[in-house]
């Protein structure tokens, strides 16, 4: 297991404790890391780098074998407790109210990469600390770096923030987090004011409103799947994320052309995420539906000039 | 003038006094009727049923001479007053503060329709009140009959508004009144509901986050124009009506391909609409501009399987 991937994620691997309002589980796996993995490696060979503890169990890892996930930089603490958290959704499903968050063994998590690890030519900081998220960064020579973060750091660390945006191709977040880091109400000047940062793309999830691509000059937006019930949003963005990038990874293009097919993966992974709990979903997924959902958004966006 | 059009729209003409956090403007040209049909005479020519005051001078007049709408349905109350709406936007723009309104010699409109109007092919029934729209649909004999509503109707004329649906063929109507009509907060479960009653389609405007269209088993959706400034939302919808009506008009068609291209067309005239007060953009509008951004909406949302 000590090969290169093509694709790298660091980011977190949880045990969730969920309630929406159709109905709750008290461990469920969640994080950045997982669900990122679990959704790029339906396109590529993916590693995740991140930390659990011992109560995360050998059922709980099956899910990585399953997958054919790269391990080796997933680092397990002796006597150590995997990061928790605790989630309520109400009926609009678009922001989850966090009842707990417990650290533990990612409160001290300094990522160590392998040789292998360190040549990824595809990387994706996941929504985690941003100075670890560049001290990863620094470790990689890769060739296209995308991150993601959420309001937390943008509220309590914005200038270690800024200094990782500086650094990395792409970021891909959220509509109200891109409006809230560029202080502005318009997501078209907000975009504009984030590629002035650094990245070259921005790339924003909508929820159901569906993804907006931007460069300093071009943009691409599609609406979401339409879905008549969201189970749990869990894991939504980051398996978005998994998606487009594993895409990218498997084409190794970074192109218009390609960039913009990748959104529509990953707008199909992130579509199944949703439907069930924690990555429940995407555990049963077939390559098969992944294209048959892929042709849907090109039948329901498309019109004859 | 006594000729039939192939568009006729039944709706308000009104004088607005408008506040936007980028100015503000105390006798602005307004109302449904007159932002559609100013919006569709683009496409076709259009009529339109409205009432109006002494106070509505020959210089207000003049938009309608200027876009060639027929105006014989346009009745003129001597010694009355026009329509008044007193209306502020805030920041995010996706909801105006009613800050006046004065029915005046709207009050007691009773839409009576010339021989010729009763012969249109192609009716919208624009925002007011369900008993008055269904008079009107009533009066005609017409092919394709589309219909508007709002939330103080949804609230106190649920019944009438019911009755009024039950003989269209198609509502336009914004996101939240679709979700407030139906009372379910999944947006694709209350298209559904709303098919149910009646209308063939369903289209859902969204602001800033486009449009979607519905039938019983098809789904469409494109994300709006990016506009880095919205300097006044008054009229967007009606702007997207007519030019989604004055399309399929021009076409005299309705399949799926002329409703998807009308549904752009649509979307263009809203977006040209919010860029300055009233309709003092579409005023100085081009068939070529109309053109160029139609092109762009194929551009921003295409992608290669």
């Amino acid at each position: 297991m000590s090969s290169t991937c093509p694709l790298l994620v660091v980011g977190s691997v949880a045990i969730d404790a969920i309630k929406t309002p159709f109905g709750e589980r008290d461990r469920s796996l969640g994080g950045s890391g997982l669900h990122f993995s679990v959704s790029a490696s339906f396109f590529t060979e993916v590693g995740v780098v991140a930390v659990i503890g011992d109560d995360f169990t050998a059922e709980d890892e099956s899910v990585f074998h399953e997958r054919k996930i790269n391990i080796s930089n997933l680092e397990r603490i002796p006597g150590g407790k995997t990061f928790r958290w605790a989630g309520e959704y109400g009926f609009d499903l678009n922001t989850a109210k966090t009842l707990d968050t417990q650290l533990n063994v990612f409160a001290d998590f300094k990522p160590k990469l392998s040789e292998a690890a360190k040549k990824t030519p595809f990387l994706f900081l996941g929504n985690i600390q941003p100075t670890l998220q560049r001290e990863v960064r620094e470790q990689v020579d890769c060739k296209f770096v995308a991150m993601d973060t959420m309001n937390l750091w943008i509220e309590i660390a914005r200038e270690e923030l800024l200094k990782t945006i500086a650094v990395v191709d792409a970021m891909i977040i959220n509509d109200a987090e891109a409006r809230e880091l560029a202080g502005e109400s318009n997501l078209i000047k907000a975009a504009r004011k984030i590629i002035g940062w650094g990245p070259k793309m921005l790339v924003v999830k909508r929820g159901e409103y569906g993804a907006a691509f931007f460069t300093k000059d071009s943009y691409f937006a599609i609406p979401a799947y339409p879905l008549e019930s969201v189970f749990d949003p869990t894991g939504a963005g980051d398996s978005f994320a998994g998606g487009f990038m594993g895409y990218l990874a498997q084409s190794d293009k970074i192109d218009d052309a390609t960039v913009r097919r990748a959104i529509i993966y990953g707008s199909t992974m992130a579509s199944y995420n949703v439907e069930e709990f924690s990555c429940d979903r995407l555990r049963r997924l077939t390559p098969q539906e992944i294209r048959d959902r892929f042709h849907q958004f090109k039948e329901f966006t498309h019109f004859e000039i």
